[in-house]
């Protein structure tokens, strides 16, 4: 893992020890995947960013000198692509909103590629709780995203389906849900908890999906599903649990449309 | 502020770049009243820590380590004693159990004393989320208070008390509410939402309070009210938007009691 710190323009050796990031998970990151010195949709998740930062009253450092940084420091280079971008200042819950943002960027190897055939999944027991303050932004408070991911070690399990407190499925720990059903392609609000995936966009166009709210058993009775991601990009699944599926057309498709968009994702595809 | 950072029993010049403290808010805190180098509640204080490190799975520093390093570091001084436990590890939010901890230990200030006559309190809109996953412990996933402390900028409102999802009043943003009515004490449910405060115990003990889920009516009909936290201790409240209270003798002699318990409260005596 190579880091660079940054606090507004200027970079340091290590974030001031009252960052708000440390303290409070005050602050927001984005996960991007990086490909012979490209991001893939940096456009979307800037703009995701910007969201998150105008919910949190965050400031974020220009956009054009974080890419220049990326660029520059991760030229060429293969991997994930990590920006968090945390509130600087002091002890108390009270923000100083003219403080220089806090910031760093991060490379890291690009995870396994995912399992042959597609995932195998479960439910995981901790529920998300419902909190429309902080749903859909990509904020530093994951404590529920660790607790539900630490529910199991073997590696037989590749990802956790997560479900709200009134047991609404809602996404995987760390990526959005896709469910085929009576002919058409669904996929979880994200308005009370969860994330409003930068992937996930991209799928809702290319697929004229509809956001609601689904309960376990819709999941499982359904003819497909697949999860995403900015960083793997289409991830087709072929258990959850007891539930399997057969590899399905539609999700091979998606696929293949996305790796003509972004050749970075053209290695993982695994229905072909 | 002076701040020192380790890892397991070995200084360190800051913490790693991977720690997840700053990534997920992944770890828990401890706010303790320092007073002539001295440590006003310390076996609570590590004991709610423990607690919370049972739940999150996070691995501890020693506590008798964490608080000759306090005692060392911060001899006969006086503030507000802060130390941060994170977990080490990488990018993904499965977590190594083993990892050593990642912890720090700062001294800051003492916050300004209670305003004369009591506390001016406002409610807050945001609402706490139900996550009985997290309810209680002390974690660094703080969004929540910060958003609702941003709510306001006046110095005119000293804290905003805090509803959960369903309404019912839990706290305020940094301390913990009790509340007099029908001749008993009540202090609101942490089972839920709200951090189970190491000063709350106290007061619950010397006041024989009941715990119940209230409502904003039920508050603002009370007798007297007061916050307390275990670094201003116990801090009466004169008004709540349009509703004022009156000094309350049973107030004034919790404050009398706390001072002669624990002499950094001495100081903070409103009302004799």
């Amino acid at each position: 893992m190579t880091t660079r710190f940054f606090i507004g323009t200027a970079q340091v050796d290590s974030l001031p020890a009252n960052n708000r990031g440390l303290a409070y998970g005050d602050g927001l990151f984005e996960t991007m995947r990086m490909h012979r010195g490209d991001v893939a949709w940096w456009d979307a998740h800037w703009s995701r960013l910007m969201h998150g930062a105008a919910r949190l009253r965050l400031r974020l450092p220009d956009a054009s000198f974080v890419r220049d940084q990326a660029s520059q420091l991760f030229a060429n280079e293969e991997g994930v692509l990590k920006l968090v971008v945390t509130r600087a200042g002091g002890r108390g819950y009270a923000p100083s909103p003219d403080s220089e943002p806090n910031w760093l960027l991060s490379l890291h190897p690009l995870p396994s590629k995912p399992r042959e055939g597609g995932l195998a999944l479960r439910w995981c027991d901790l529920r998300l709780a419902i909190q429309p303050a902080l749903a859909g932004i990509k904020h530093c408070n994951r404590l529920e995203q660790v607790l539900a991911r630490a529910e199991w070690q073997q590696d037989t399990i590749d990802d956790g389906l997560m479900r709200d407190h009134e047991g609404f499925v809602v996404c995987a720990t760390s990526a959005n849900l896709f469910v085929l059903r009576e002919g058409g392609w669904t996929t979880p609000l994200v308005d009370r908890c969860g994330v409003a995936g930068v992937c996930r966009a991209w799928c809702m166009a290319e697929l004229a999906t509809t956001e609601a709210r689904l309960n376990p058993e819709q999941v499982e009775s359904s003819d497909a599903i697949f999860l995403c991601n900015a960083v793997r990009g289409i991830l087709p699944v072929e258990r959850l649990d007891g539930r399997e599926w057969s590899p399905h057309s539609q999700v091979a498709a998606l696929q293949a449309r996305l790796a003509q968009v972004h050749p970075a994702f053209a290695s993982h595809r695994e229905v072909s």
